[in-house]
């Protein structure tokens, strides 16, 4: 209609870890409904796309690049659709999308945005083994790309002092190949060497691989880009199964 | 068929923070295949039950009777579904499922047991406001039940050193009515008074009630048991937007 404002939306949503068992019907409706899909070009790829919608698939590293690109289609009237893995606003797209609104310009702060949680990887992989995320924990990016070292190595050394089960996201790449070793050479000095550590890879995919250690010989080499690496707290026990499995878990009691 | 075992099964699984749009399709799958519904009356009140399903609803602070339940059913053969609010693991019923385990029959390590993950509290409110869990961050569940209070004050000091961004999960509840407010009185002595609080009351509900206030103002009568309080990191900001609205996030790029 003639002299109607064009009504874009941007939805920012969480794919989940990756099996679509595990994508919210919230999500899987606003992803069909989209007329623009975009995101990181292996995220992209998981979603079933019609012939009308459009894809825009760009490299891991243009986040920015991406998320403007985003709010000018949302701003041009169209159903733009971000997709992230796991939940979209756990080092994912979403804090994008706010960065570029915020440095933008101001019309982008009245375009109807809308952020969709999804599975965390670390919800995932604590299913799978038990529960080891029972208890009180954190959530840390090893990398060191938009953040110096120096901050991780700090929020390392409290996580471990607070005696929190921790999460490290984004554990290591290819430019970052020695940040993870020396992460566990930190936890080493604060946590027992019996501490254990979960390598959970492609999580509820088809090629998972998840592997447990102890702290003293968690070997950085088992992580790769698509890895979450979990270490306990000083109460994270196994329970032993008949034929050599185990689960894993934190129990709610804690002593100081 | 005479002779054979009985195979039953234990699922654990998170609803969800009450939108039946956020509950995962694995999860609506298995509760519709379980013979028995476990759980706290509020949760199992959420679940379309059948007539061929029976439901075991209890009291909320009666977690390892309910787990102890859940497994003898599961022992004699019958699929049982175990259901908590949000995530399953996150200081809800797996980690109890795993310490009846723990402490009960040999026979229980055999049992086929499986946790499904959930949208947890955190994130749906999250997704609301925009991107707070941007970057780093824990959750340090506020209840002194099971802990000691001195254990929930040196994380919490540990985790504003580290700057994370907080959620605290069972802030308050009438038997636990002040420690919200010593809660906040440490932060206040770490944090920067202006660092944004969100109260965030029965999220994705019909009721659904969000509050952001700066700490220093921060008014723990405004918790109940269905609110899940967030404290910001010190580079956690608003974006203001037409009309008086805001997002909340906290940016990708952090500084020590």
């Amino acid at each position: 209609m003639t002299g109607k404002p064009l009504t874009g939306k941007l939805h920012v949503v969480g794919l989940g870890p990756g099996d679509p068992m595990l994508m919210t019907p919230q999500v899987a409706e606003i992803v069909a409904q989209a007329s623009d899909i975009i995101g990181y070009q292996t995220y992209v790829a998981r979603v079933p796309l019609r012939a009308d919608q459009n894809r825009h698939a760009s490299d891991n590293r243009e986040e920015i690049a991406r998320a403007r690109n985003a709010l000018e289609l949302a701003q041009q009237g169209r159903r733009v659709c971000v997709v992230s893995s796991g939940d979209a606003g756990v080092f994912a797209m979403a804090s994008a999308i706010f960065e570029a609104i915020e440095t933008g310009p101001d019309e982008w702060r009245a375009l109807d945005v809308e952020v969709l949680p999804g599975i965390s990887a670390m919800f995932a992989v604590a299913a799978r083994l038990g529960a080891p995320l029972g208890h009180d924990f954190c959530a840390i990016s090893l990398s060191d790309n938009l953040k110096p070292w120096d901050l991780i190595t700090h929020r390392l050394r409290k996580a471990a002092e607070a005696d929190f089960v921790i999460s490290l996201y984004n554990p290591i790449s290819k430019a970052r190949p020695w940040q993870l070793g020396a992460a566990f050479d930190i936890l080493r000095e604060v946590k027992s060497p019996e501490t254990p550590v979960v390598f959970a890879t492609a999580v509820s995919r088809a090629d998972e691989n998840i592997v447990i250690e102890p702290l003293k010989d968690a070997d950085p080499e088992r992580a790769d880009m698509r890895t979450l690496v979990m270490i306990g707290s000083s109460a994270t026990r196994a329970i032993e199964r008949p034929g050599g499995a185990q689960w894993l878990y934190t129990p709610r009691r804690a002593e100081r």
